[in-house]
């Protein structure tokens, strides 16, 4: 059992009518609901809990954490912030999903700006499989549409991914590097593009789907973890080096 | 269950007494009997079998193919090396190992000359974790280390793996990428530097948890097969370049 | 001075009255007016001069090859192939053009299939930038367009490119990765997917601007020859490793 | 002319004497002379200075700026710190050397800790080219010596760089990765680990030359800046989507 935590921020669902529509409990809710029938032990927590409900015992107990964010990017403690980076470092996996490209941890992670071009026109999103022997990709076909998505077009402002898994097609005329996958620390960290939280995307059993193998693909592995700083020879070293140094 | 295929040429084990005195049943005896605890079901195949062991059946049932060759890379077939390739392409793991960078089938998926620098020495070998978030690190520490081996040395002229996991260290002053990860059509490629016939190095227990790793993470995924070809618009294309082109 | 040949199969336009008329000299003389203001020195050669144009002495004085082919692969000389290759891993350039992706050289090169899906409907494709640090972008702005093109779709069975460049968009709903890059050996690799032979693209000032940015990118650099095989210790090895092998 | 200034904080030149004796002017001077007969235009900066030498001024006008930094990391104002990385974003090139890898500009580069063992002992590196068609590498040979070094080990807390260029044997036991690249925004950022301050690096010849070589690697390109931010859409949205989000 994979232990996943659902952070969203949980501001729209409560001011917008429209959003509230499409995900009454929230789009944590949702996905912890589409998610319900993988090997997973799933909580949920939002911004407006204690520390964001990110504890330490909270974070210490998971092992992936699914981050969703958008309106309320600056109103994440840093302190909290610092404390998820640390948990990446450490092994704990992090799916960032669509306007969390520009939330502090996932800027942090990548050093860059993270900043892309963007539309709301509910228009059509055609995701392609563009590595089909990578694990995020089980189970999908050569492609799978969003009727209607917000546009997020390149140049997508992010390190080049480890590996590239899906590209986007839009209706209005742009690409978008929309599944990517990044090693960091001994955590492993999926941004996956699609989600806007006007339109029923986290319902779409295809983005399921990739949610659910993104989860399982960034669980951490059992590595011992690194030993840092000031280190012994395991070798001898030559007498003149320590003559010439003495 | 991971169906497992470990191949071997399985010359030096008949001819060589010092290697018959380590592998006496051969090395891929060895490697079934020390990969035996894992969630594998193992088979073997060798050189001097009607199709090196390898027909359409047993490769159609085989998830993954471990490679071991050294003397007689020219003796396999050119039409079961292309049997192998396509089955790779079409999501068959494969692990290379040690002298196989020579064998048809690993140059053929590289596209380069796979040459390196080696010797003989009986040198000591220490494998560095460089990777400590991929799955085929899994159990290891921050190092480890084979009393004697060949050792292998840069250039090593394969293309940049996709993932760098391992680089190994060698007494007599060269370093080697020893642990390299490749997607290649819809397969997955490891390969691992270590186990020259005249050490005992696949009974080394970190050498096998590396293998075992190996084969995990190389194992199929279950992605729709790639559809190519000539393709009908997914979308209304415009009069004018109908005009145009009629 | 960068000395390029540009090489082209050469066949469309003899035969094909429309190709003709777009390239009344062929594809490779409206690239070599196309480039002849670069800092290049340029020949050109074809699929029906002797060695297919390309003799070891040609070979020798180019630092990077152009290559178009479509309808001909198969025609061209296993022979020549490998020596093309065995240049390649030497430092030479290559830039492998549209319906190159099925020559002998590329798929030697990748070692996949280099399938993809396709279309001739003369739709528009637009190319994104998706690597505004890299060189081959050189001059471009955030994309450009080609207004009537055929399609070349994703899935595309590549090595995922040590860089990629470009990205495609496609009227008819398709995403392509149309500017990858790739060291082989001590060579480079560029391939770029815009040109086929019944529109005039590569009259394109875009198309050719990238082009030139990928002869200039491909060049060699005067890296010594890596020194392959059986090597001397560069360090002393332990008298108990000797022992031990004695 | 490549606009480069050199950026030393400059602090154990001052209060150790063995490193006054070795760098008497400073390693910024050091290096300045090393690279004098580069077709680089150099200047030189330090912490001391007000705003550590690096106003806007300096930094408009800087293609490429070298770092090294040691024990005084923290002096480093966070202003400046974000200033030289929106400049790395729009294209300055970055060589980090050394101790550099702690540096806040590195650390907020990369996203990950940096860390990495460590040990002063003046034992021997050996640096191996790994990628003998990287510009980096031009005019070296298969290797070159340092006679005495710091040690820096693996695991190195870094992304998996975009290309890997140069590995470190260390007599001690250990290996490193010490060339690497990065692309992030429109910069270009190199990070060679060789240059402890109390060793006579930065006057060894192949560390000269492989500096320059990053120098000139690293020098902007003049793609656009990207356009980010809100996008009309450059092709029809269908009428459909518009009514669903009228």
């Amino acid at each position: 059992m994979i232990k996943l935590t659902i952070w969203n921020e949980y501001e729209h669902e409560k001011v917008n009518p429209k959003v509230a529509a499409i995900y009454p409990q929230g789009i944590h809710q949702a996905l912890a609901e589409g998610l319900a029938a993988q090997p997973f032990e799933i909580r949920t927590a939002t911004l407006d809990q204690s520390e964001h409900g990110l504890t330490e015992e909270v974070l210490n107990n998971t092992d992936v954490l699914i981050w969703w964010g958008h309106k309320a990017h600056g109103k994440v403690e840093d302190d909290i912030v610092n404390c998820v980076h640390e948990r990446v470092m450490k092994g704990m996996g992090l799916i960032v999903l669509h306007s969390g490209h520009f939330s502090k941890i996932f800027k942090m992670l990548m050093g860059t700006s993270c900043d892309l071009r963007w539309r709301e026109a509910g228009e059509k999103e055609r995701l392609w499989v563009v590595n089909p022997a990578h694990p995020i990709t089980e189970g999908l076909g050569s492609y799978f549409e969003l009727e209607q998505e917000e546009m997020y077009g390149e140049h997508f402002d992010i390190p080049a991914p480890d590996e590239l898994v899906l590209l986007s097609w839009f209706e209005g005329g742009e690409v978008f590097r929309s599944g990517c996958t990044y090693h960091r620390g001994q955590g492993k960290i999926f941004y996956f593009r699609p989600g806007h939280e006007t339109y029923p995307t986290y319902y779409n059993q295809d983005v399921l789907q990739v949610i659910a193998n993104g989860v399982k693909w960034a669980a951490p592995v059992r590595t011992a973890r690194p030993v840092y700083g000031k280190s012994e020879p395991l070798e001898t070293i030559s007498a003149k080096s320590l003559t010439v140094i003495g």
